[in-house]
Formats: structure tokens, C-alpha cells, sequence
């Protein structure tokens, strides 16, 4: 079975010497947010991830979701709802929500940390506080005061949780052709009739009542995208002043038999006339889709460090312990059998990748969360635009390159338990299929990397990646002359000038070619990951030596460093190669001749 | 649910255009292989697998293996019987098996065809023939007249299976740690004891009698792997004339739970002073078990081949299907409500790749195997000792890559599905998770990468590669001048100068730091790898042209060979770096750093 050890270390070097949140805290006025304070939730998440949530994970993934047809009712394994019940009574749900609708207002990095440690210690679980998030987002910004108060308090405070309902059978990431209806009542109320498929934590016992945000059509609505509405609708409905009332008509039709995330159900919910709540402005629900999506893009983001971690932590474990094989340059345990495997130079390889990808995307997802306090905080409304765009910009990195790398590294770590990895005891398996939902919902990598070469690059003319290329040029700035970062410093600088020439490339070709854009776009997500990545471990270099971290951990941060830029930076070349080769190779062949 | 048809036309292609079998089949004297029947062979096995196999692949991993503690039998997924009595029945069993022996004496090249075929329609159900495939190696080459006599003949045709008893539960890759012991008796038999894990097809009702191919070591062996020696170990003991006797003492103790191939039986064996028989001479074990083991390591790299054709097809019928929004230059099926995924350039990405690095394995596998048929079967010994180097210097990257692109080809096609894809009633994550273990068993690509560059390289001053090289500058100068193919030839004469200079590299750094082999090792794979499929592709251009297949198929070769030039070729740059980083970033950190 894998175990889970929180790595509060690096999630503290991360916060306070890499991206120094006690400044940033200080700047927002996030006074709540002390060292003491901040520290003591640390301590608190790791105690609960670790002894409430990570015990379950295997026995939700072999026990899985169960749906009962008479009743429609589904029963997530055992333990989860009493876990959701302490989750709730530790007021973990409302860590990050503002204070207006009973959170505790902490800063988004922080929830990061959290939801970090949760996604490692149990990623189904971990599921229903997250499709929560998304629906408090979209209530937060768009919901009526009623609506904030009847829906969006019991979300905060964990007595309901939130579902999206928004893809159905014949329609995914192309929401225009979506066919369920709203039909206006007298009452200022609809009636919702469709049926949606993919909704994570549709039903389940964990908590009395769930309140579904739902994308419909009026029957006044023009064709596509732009005739979208989004509706609240709870799973019982709720009276004016708040009390539960009868069973709505939206039901659980079925559950989905998947590859991982056993524990997360994943159903069918049929809505027959169920009573909803138009939120926000009729024919604009995609605006406010996008509100919720983008949180949950950043949270399945998240998920991907979480397994990546708890991958990590397991592969380092038994490549210390497991003996096989002498070290090619002579036994470094001459009293034993043989070495432990770690000595073997590709196995070196695999762990380093896994450390190297994990701890520089920890840098990559945190700041994101950081630019979120900033945009949501800052006193100056230009800090909070640039913030905005910023974030924007690296939202579909790092959801994309996040979950991808999770596919990487719980697929080195398997590797590292050889033919063990393969079997379900060693629990090694189950992380890469759980992992492997994590590029395909919330929108696929090719999705994500459509909105970073379309709306996130060619709309803005690349406004998000200039204030990326910004920070890396003050970082250089800030160390010119710095022998120690030297070596660092100069590749970062030449690939920040190859990415700005490639997405100019990219662009020109595009003016000509639409299908330029999309020919490119996953090799240019990989490229600018990448060197995302790269500035994040020459930042984490810079922090460790000014910090007063110990020598081994200074030493490991900087071999790492190393280890990154000599062999996975290059992986650069390779996309860039492909970028530059255009649309033709793509689409040059016939749709007929592909095949019989 | 996944369907499979069997690719005729490219195997066809593959066989008569690319390697010109027919001229080889005349040269080696192999005149039962006449291009009529080897078109009945083709066409039966296409039915076969089609009809028989294909439909029991869902269910078998639905239901998987059941193993009986009281009677430690094991009994595979319903219909898995009935089909393999058939497959003997027809004579598949035997099929490129000596005529000696029972056998039909058709070509390894032939039987490769087969095999694809059997693993795409149902991997898990392949393994039961495969690994008598190994027993029959090593028991025509190593065994007395009486065990051909007595166990070879049942396994070729088909009433009995074998198996490969090497792994102990402390011991995989280092063999040398074995602990299973052989004591003699007097009447030349002698007694087995240990415990063997990961046995394929260890126990089952296919068949009644099963024959274990057994390391172990003498009372008087050496120490470490220059003291094992082989034993056969039927499962029933057989008498002198060949009667089926009493139940020997060797037990299945338990059947592992895997990720995938949930229709092949994995299991524990229990050897209890079982009878067993000398195979080869005493403590020449390892020699005889390589013999096996090169078979078994083409076989599994056949199974990657076979997952990456089953997901190709799939995912190219879904693409084709399933519509969901509008090309990026304008509608294509303006009377749809959206168009076919495949027009996305994104989506063509994916299936390009597939489909490259499957038509490409699939030549890289069948030159390899026709190779074993010119080592086995030519007059001059000095063209089967170069036949024998250069197939030895393949089957690592053979292995490794075919299974490495599978992992990959199955995430491709599963990826193409979207979130469907993650649903088991698709098909395409069984795909994935049968995909998962071709990396790991009979030697991890870490294992592969480190024959490659130690044994097949460094030892042999790379006289497999020279051959390679010699192959590419032959096919260059053939086609000197030749316009249709100059987009090709001069990118490839340049890798293949690039990849000898990066080898000589590899091994100068070697005489100084043994490290540095292990550190290039599995980068140096896939960059090999890499240029043999380019190798392929032009040869496919060069054959099609050469043809007479339709202007549709020409076409189609050409452009995946220009897209795999443009888009997947460019991996190499990265491999290259990673190569020349050399082992100082992967070994500085020393194994207490690297964590808590």
C-alpha cells in the first residue's frame, strides 16, 4: 500500500523563502494570515490528510461508489462521509471563502497547500470539497443575495456540496450544442429538463443536500455558446426562508464504471422539470461557467502535484530499500546482497524527474494561487489587472502541464517498483489510474492548450507571457553578477528570448492560417511549461541559498536545479521543432486516408 | 466497447513490399511458405482472432483469473479454454515450430504476423501461448532427446503450455540472488524447492499438463549468477514413455492482482522437493534462460505493437464519428451540428502520432524476426552470425520501444475519446492498463536500455550498430538521385552519422566513469530507436512508390512519413542533450539528499 507523509518542508520553503507570502500577506492586508497562524494550519492539514484521508484511499478505490436504482441513491466507501463530516466540523471547507459568507478568508495559497495535501492523501475524496469550490465561485460572483444566502453559506461551511453540470452525452467541450431547457415559472423560478453526464459528486450521502449549478437554454435563446444560462438547482428544494423542502426532480440516473478515482462518483443526473434559479444574467451563463471552470482547472491542477507527491514519496521509499544488482562503478554495501537500486544511474534518472517536475511545479501552481490573492486584494486596480492577466495566462500551463506530468511521474514511479508496481498491493498502480483522469476533465490538455495559444496569447497579443518574460528578465536583473546563479541564469534568459521568437512565429503563421494555432498549440503549452519550470528552479536556487535552510537541503535544491536544466529543459528542443514545422505535416491527409 | 480488425493490408504491405519476403523465403529454401499459403495463414489468423479472441477481451478483464486455495487450482475467464483448444486445433500452436518437433516450420516473419494479431485482439489471452513460446526455445536448444521427445512436442502442438520460472519474490533483475535449490536424486531426476513469483500461465485448466522451465542452483554451485542452472518441472510427472503420472509437488500459492491483463494468471509457485530434470549442463542455467528470454523479449514488444493497433483503430472510428465543434478554417459539415473531431489539428496530432509509431514498429518488429529466420536458416554462417549480431542489437530497442510507444499510442487514443475514454464500456483504458505492464516484464526498459548500450554496444565495439549504419547507407546509395525520396535520405544519412558520433561519445566517457553508460542508457535507446523507425519510413516511401498499391495508400505512407520527419524525428535533439549531459547530474546527489 502507498503511504503519505505531508512535505511540509517544501511546502514551506515554497511559501515563505521562494515566493515570501509574509510580504505579499502584509502588502493585501491579509493580517489574519500570521506566521503563527499559517504555520498552525500547515501542522493541522498535514495531521488530518495524513490520518483521516490517506488511510482511505486504497479502500476507495477498491470498494468504489455504489448506486442503488430504486432509490437512485448513491453510497460513496466507507469513511468517506464521516471524513467529509470532520472536514466540515474543522471548518476546512470555508478555509479560503470570504469571511462575508462564513469563511475564514485565508489566502488562496494557502488553500492551495491544503488542497495539495488532500488530493495526495486521497484524490477521490478530494472530489467532493472540490466541485464545492467551483460552485461557490460562481454563486460569489453572479449568485442574488438570496442565493448567497441559501446556497452559497451551507457550501462554505461544508453542510452541502456543489456540483457543475454541464457536459451531456452528445456534447463536451462544445457546450453551444448543449440541449437541456429551462422553462420560466410564474414565481421567478424554471423548471430544468436535460439530461448532463460526467457530474462529479452528483449524488452521494456525504451531506442532506446538493446544490447543482446547471447550464440550460431558455426558450428564448439564440443557437450556440451565446444562448447559455446558468441556473442553481438544489437536490431538495429550498423555501424562501432557507428550510429544506420536498425532493426536487433531478435524480441520479446511473454511475460510470471507470478506469481510477473509484471513490469519486461520476453520474448520470436526469432533470425532469426540477426547480432552479437563473444565476446571474439571462443568455451569459458561459461567462460565469468560466468562473467556476477556472477555479477547478487551477484545483485539477493541483490534483496532479498531489499524486505526483504521493508518487514521489513511495518511489524514493522503496528505491532506498529494495536491493538488486551491484553499482556499475563497484558495491557501495559490500555486507549486503546487492545495493539498493537508488545507486543505478537510470533509476537516478526517473527519481529526479519525478522530484525535479513535482517541486518545480509546486513553484508554478502556488504562484498562480498567489496571483489570485493579488488580484482579488490588491489595493491598486492596475496590480490587480496585471495579476489577472497573468494568471489567465499560466492557468492552462499549469493544468495541463501539471496532470501531464502526473501521468509522468506516477508512470516513472511505477517503473521504479519494476514488475511490483504492477501489482495493487504496492498501491503504485492505482496512483497512475487515478492520475489519468486528470488530462481529460475540466477540459482536455488540447483544450487547455487551444485557450493558451487563442485566448490567452493571439486575443491579448501575448500580453500574459510579456509579464512572464518581465519576471524572468527582473529575476536576471536582480541576480546579474551572481556566480552561484550564473549557470542558470544565462539558459533561462536565452530560452525566454526563444519562447518570445517562437509565439511571434507562431503568430505570423497563424495570420495566414487559422489552423496554425491549433497545430502548434500542445508543443507550445509543453515549451512554455517548461520554461516556467526553469525559472521556478533558478528562483528555487536563489531562495535556498538566501534562506536559512539547512546545507543538504540548499545542496539537493541545487543538484536538482541542475539535473532539471542538463536533461528535461532540453525536452524544449524537441518541441520547438515540432512548433516550427507548421500545420502541413498535420494536415495534409485526408480524413479517408488515415485508414480502413 | 473496443473492436478489432486485423490490418491485412499493411501487414501485407509490410511482408511483400518493405521486407520482399518472397525473396528472402526463396533464398533460405523456406518453399512451404509460398505467397498462397502465407495469404491462407494470413486470412485464417485474421478470422481466427477477429471471431474468436476479440470478443473474450472485454470480458476476460471484467472477470479475470479466480484461483481456488483448497485445490490451488486457477481458473481463467469463461471462453479462454474453448479458444485456446481451438487455436491448437487449427495448429496455431506450432506454427513456425521445427517440423522435428511437430511443428508447421513457417517463418519466425510469418509468425510475428500471428502473434500481432492474437495480442491486438486479446493480449491477456496471448500470454498462455506465448510463454511456451520461451520452453520451446530453450528445450530445442538445450534439451535431451528424451525432454524434446517428452515436453517439446506437447508444447508445440498445443496440448500442453509452458512457462519461465526465474523471478523470486527478493530477486528479478538480479538473478544472481536466486535461492531455489536443486537436490539430485538417483535416478538423474532431481528434487526442486522455492518460491517463484510472477509466473505467467503458472496454473490454469487450458490444458492438462503444464511444463515449468525452472532456475535454480546445485548443492555444489558457485555463488552469484555463474551458479544457476535450468530444469524442466511438469506439473504432472511423466514417465519414461511419455505417460501422464502422479501430481508433482509444485503449487500455485496465490494469483497476484494486477492492473491490467486481468485474463492472464499471475502467479505464486511453490516448489516442494518437486521432480524436475536437468536442462543443459549444471550451472550454464543463465545461457539457456537468455535463449528463452530473447524470445520472450520480441514476443512482449509484439504485445505493444498489437494494444497501439487496437487504439489506433479505435480512436481514428471515434475521431471520425464523434462531432464536436467547427474546424479553425471554416466548417466542413456545414449541414452538421458540428464537424468530426478529426478535422482539429490537435486531435490529427494524436492520431498521427499513433499511427506513425505503430506502422513504423511494426517493421522495426518484422525486420527483427525476419532476421531470426535468416540466423536460423542460411546456408553461409557468415550471413547467420551477422544476422544474429544485428537481431541481438535490435531486441532491446525492439522491446523497449514498441512497449514504451504503446504506454503512449494508448494514452494517445484514449485521449482522443475525451472524458469517454476514461469510462471502462469504451474499451480504451483497458487498453492502457493492459499496456502498462509490456515496460516492466521481461526486463524493464531500464534493463532493455542497459543491454543496449552494455552488451550489444560497448562489448561488441558496436558491431550491431555498424550494421544498422551500413543498412542506411545502402538503402541512401540505392536511392541516390532519387527526387521522391531526397526529403528523407538527407535527414537520415545526418542521424545516422549524428548516432554513431553520439555512441562513440558514450562509450569514450564510459572508459572513464562506468556511470556514464547506465547514465545514457535509456535516452540512447530512444534516440536509437527513433532513427530505426526513420530508417522504416523511408524504406516505406521508397516501397510504396515501388509498388502497386493504390494511389490512396501511397499517399498515406508519404504523409505520415513527412509528418514523422517533422514532428516526431525532432525527439532525437532532446535524447541528444540528455546523452551529453553525461552522468554528473543524475549522480551528484548523494541517496540521503534526495529526501525525507
Amino acid at each position: 500500500m502507498s503511504t503519505y507523509k505531508a512535505p511540509l518542508d517544501d511546502l514551506r520553503f515554497a511559501l515563505y523563502d521562494v515566493l515570501d507570502v509574509e510580504k505579499q500577506f502584509a502588502a493585501l492586508g491579509q493580517d489574519e494570515a500570521s506566521r503563527d497562524i499559517v504555520d498552525a494550519v500547515l501542522d493541522e492539514a498535514a495531521r488530518f490528510t495524513e490520518t483521516v484521508l490517506a488511510p482511505l484511499n486504497a479502500i476507495g478505490d477498491e470498494v468504489g461508489c455504489t448506486f442503488d436504482k430504486d432509490s437512485a441513491e448513491v453510497t460513496p466507501p466507507p469513511g468517506f462521509k464521516e471524513a467529509f463530516q470532520q472536514f466540515a466540523e474543522g471548518g476546512w471547507t470555508g478555509l479560503t471563502a470570504s469571511p462575508d459568507h462564513g469563511g475564514q478568508g485565508m489566502p488562496a495559497v494557502l488553500g492551495y497547500a491544503l488542497t495539495e495535501m488532500v488530493d495526495a492523501a486521497n484524490l477521490a475524496w478530494g472530489n467532493f470539497p472540490m466541485l464545492s469550490h467551483g460552485a461557490v465561485e460562481a454563486l460569489k460572483h453572479y449568485g442574488t443575495d438570496w442565493q448567497k444566502e441559501t446556497f452559497l453559506k451551507p457550501l462554505v461551511d461544508g453542510r452541502w456540496t456543489g456540483t457543475m453540470c454541464l457536459t451531456e452525452p452528445h456534447c463536451g467541450t462544445d457546450l453551444g450544442l448543449l440541449r437541456t431547457r429551462a422553462e420560466p415559472n410564474d414565481d421567478g423560478s424554471y423548471n430544468i429538463s436535460g439530461t448532463k453526464i460526467f457530474i462529479t459528486a452528483g449524488e452521494h450521502d456525504l451531506v442532506p443536500n446538493i446544490v447543482h449549478l446547471v447550464l440550460a437554454k431558455l426558450p428564448d435563446a439564440p443557437p450556440g455558446p451565446k444562448g447559455i444560462s446558468l441556473f442553481v438547482v438544489p437536490k431538495f428544494k429550498v423555501g424562501q426562508d432557507g428550510t429544506i423542502g420536498e425532493r426536487n426532480t433531478v435524480r441520479c440516473g446511473s454511475i460510470e464504471h471507470k478506469m481510477g478515482i473509484h471513490g469519486s462518483v461520476t453520474c448520470v443526473m436526469n432533470f425532469d422539470g426540477a426547480q432552479g434559479y437563473l444565476v446571474g444574467e439571462p443568455h451569459r451563463g458561459l461567462q460565469a461557467m468560466f468562473v467556476m471552470m477556472n477555479s477547478a482547472r487551477l484545483g485539477v491542477g493541483v490534483q496532479g502535484i498531489g499524486l505526483s507527491e504521493r508518487a514521489w514519496q513511495n518511489a524514493l521509499r522503496y528505491s532506498r530499500e529494495r536491493l538488486q544488482s551491484r553499482s556499475l562503478s563497484g558495491p557501495k554495501l559490500p555486507d549486503k546482497p546487492a545495493d539498493p537500486i537508488i545507486v543505478h544511474p537510470d533509476v537516478r534518472r526517473m527519481l529526479l524527474t519525478v522530484k525535479s517536475l513535482l517541486e518545480g511545479s509546486r513553484l508554478m501552481a502556488m504562484h498562480a494561487y498567489s496571483l489570485l490573492d493579488v488580484a482579488h486584494g490588491a489595493g491598486d486596480p492596475a496590480e490587480r489587472e496585471k495579476a489577472e492577466t497573468l494568471v489567465s495566462f499560466l492557468t492552462p500551463i499549469s493544468k495541463a502541464c501539471q496532470t501531464e506530468w502526473s501521468v509522468e511521474n506516477t508512470y516513472h514511479a511505477l517503473q521504479c517498483f519494476g514488475g511490483h508496481g504492477y501489482i495493487r498491493e504496492h498501491g503504485m498502480e492505482q496512483l497512475a489510474r487515478d492520475a489519468r483522469i486528470t488530462t481529460l476533465y475540466e477540459g482536455t490538455t488540447g483544450i487547455q492548450s487551444l485557450d493558451l495559444v487563442g485566448r490567452k496569447t493571439a486575443s491579448t497579443q501575448g500580453a500574459g507571457l510579456k509579464l512572464f518574460i518581465g519576471m524572468i528578465e527582473e529575476f536576471a536583473k536582480a541576480h546579474e553578477g551572481d556566480a552561484a546563479l550564473a549557470e542558470f541564469i544565462a539558459p533561462l534568459q536565452a530560452k525566454a528570448g526563444e519562447w518570445a521568437q517562437l509565439t511571434t512565429g507562431m503568430l505570423q503563421r497563424a495570420a495566414n492560417n487559422p489552423e496554425e494555432l491549433g497545430a502548434a498549440s500542445t508543443d507550445y503549452l509543453f515549451y512554455s511549461g517548461y520554461v516556467v519550470l526553469a525559472y521556478w528552479w533558478a528562483r528555487s536556487v536563489a531562495a535556498a541559498n538566501a534562506s536559512a535552510q539547512n546545507e543538504a537541503f540548499r545542496q539537493a535544491k541545487l543538484e536538482t536545479a541542475r539535473f532539471y536544466y542538463a536533461r528535461i529543459l532540453p525536452r524544449t528542443l524537441a518541441h520547438k521543432a515540432a512548433i516550427e514545422a507548421g500545420a502541413e505535416p498535420l494536415m495534409a491527409m485526408a480524413a479517408e486516408r488515415f485508414g480502413a
